[in-house]
């Protein structure tokens, strides 16, 4: 497209609600790598928001660590990309505080969120027709895309979901492997929705 | 394409010869993570081989325990997917040794080596053309797309190259960010050239 989409847009990963392998609600732990990474991908596909999501205290103090250190002197000189792109991650306790700050950051605009799942939905469009929808709308709006840690999101959050996308598939489709790690799946996604092909 | 492509397929992660933020010719070191990412994006893509260069004999011991921690009962009971990814991954000490495997496990296979570059370069083509390409060939061969570490590939290597492909670009172009980790950047270029949309 060579210009930047008109809507506002926002990356969450959930470390609450996800389940385990049993299917039993966890909250998983903020790791330094899925901010490093996911950040960067946020940066180079001029996503404007990404947001980690915990309701552990601890694990704020974790990340308000990684950020301060690229904000320090010697850190934001040798690697000012990684300064730049770590300037959109913030920290919230649950999801709903995203809708809120999104919400007070750009009143007016609808919230879509949309979120990949592995279960063949009705009304799912893929990644392609999700694209050229939201190039389409008239109105700008802010597209939230959530990404789930752990063994996926857990099914108490389905109701705040408006747009399921199909999963990321290699060559051989759903008979295929399907183990991504969350960071290769948010930079497949972020560049199937806004990357220049 | 709902069917693997008919080429055999490797990715190589360069460690040497790569060049620091100075120019200089480094070796980078093997990271935990750069083995089951980059494995486990293989695996979905359907790519055969996951090769490590590094020269650095300790660093095997490293491969070497980290593959050695997903064979064991539990792990592997745990995490199957884990496991089978990291199946196609191997550690090999200089490039030419990944040439010198490929040509003794497919004899008689032309091998064709592709690496993303930055620089605008002449009969480059985008990942859609050289999708395209590969898919048209009437021969199978052996695809060989290579990723640098550090600052990047040194100059030393590009004459093993006979493809360079486009740099991974969001939607401003040129103009904006690029500095994926390597992890996004595989991800993206398998999706772009084996993934179904």
């Amino acid at each position: 497209m060579k210009e930047r989409t008109k809507h506002k847009t926002a990356v969450v990963l959930l470390h609450y609600p996800v389940t385990n392998r049993e299917g039993d609600l966890i909250t998983t732990s903020v790791t330094n790598l899925d901010i490093h990474d996911i950040s960067r991908s946020c940066r180079t596909y001029e996503v404007d928001h990404y947001y980690l999501v915990t309701p552990i205290l601890e694990q704020k103090a974790l990340v308000d660590r990684v950020l301060g250190h690229w904000e320090t002197g010697k850190s934001k000189e040798w690697h000012p990309d990684r300064f730049e792109a770590l300037g959109r991650v913030q920290l919230l306790p649950y999801f709903h505080e995203v809708k809120a700050d999104l919400n007070a950051r750009y009143p007016g605009l609808k919230l879509e969120v949309a979120m990949p799942d592995a279960r063949p939905l009705p009304n799912q469009l893929n990644y392609q027709q999700t694209r050229e929808k939201w190039e389409e709308e008239s109105e700008p709006g802010v597209k939230v895309i959530v990404l789930g840690t752990g063994w996926g999101v857990a099914p108490a959050f389905y109701s705040e979901v408006h747009r399921f996308l199909g999963p990321i598939y290699g060559p051989l489709g759903a008979d295929g492997y399907n183990h991504l790690s969350v960071r290769a799946a948010a930079a497949i996604i972020l560049d199937r929705l806004f990357g220049i092909p």
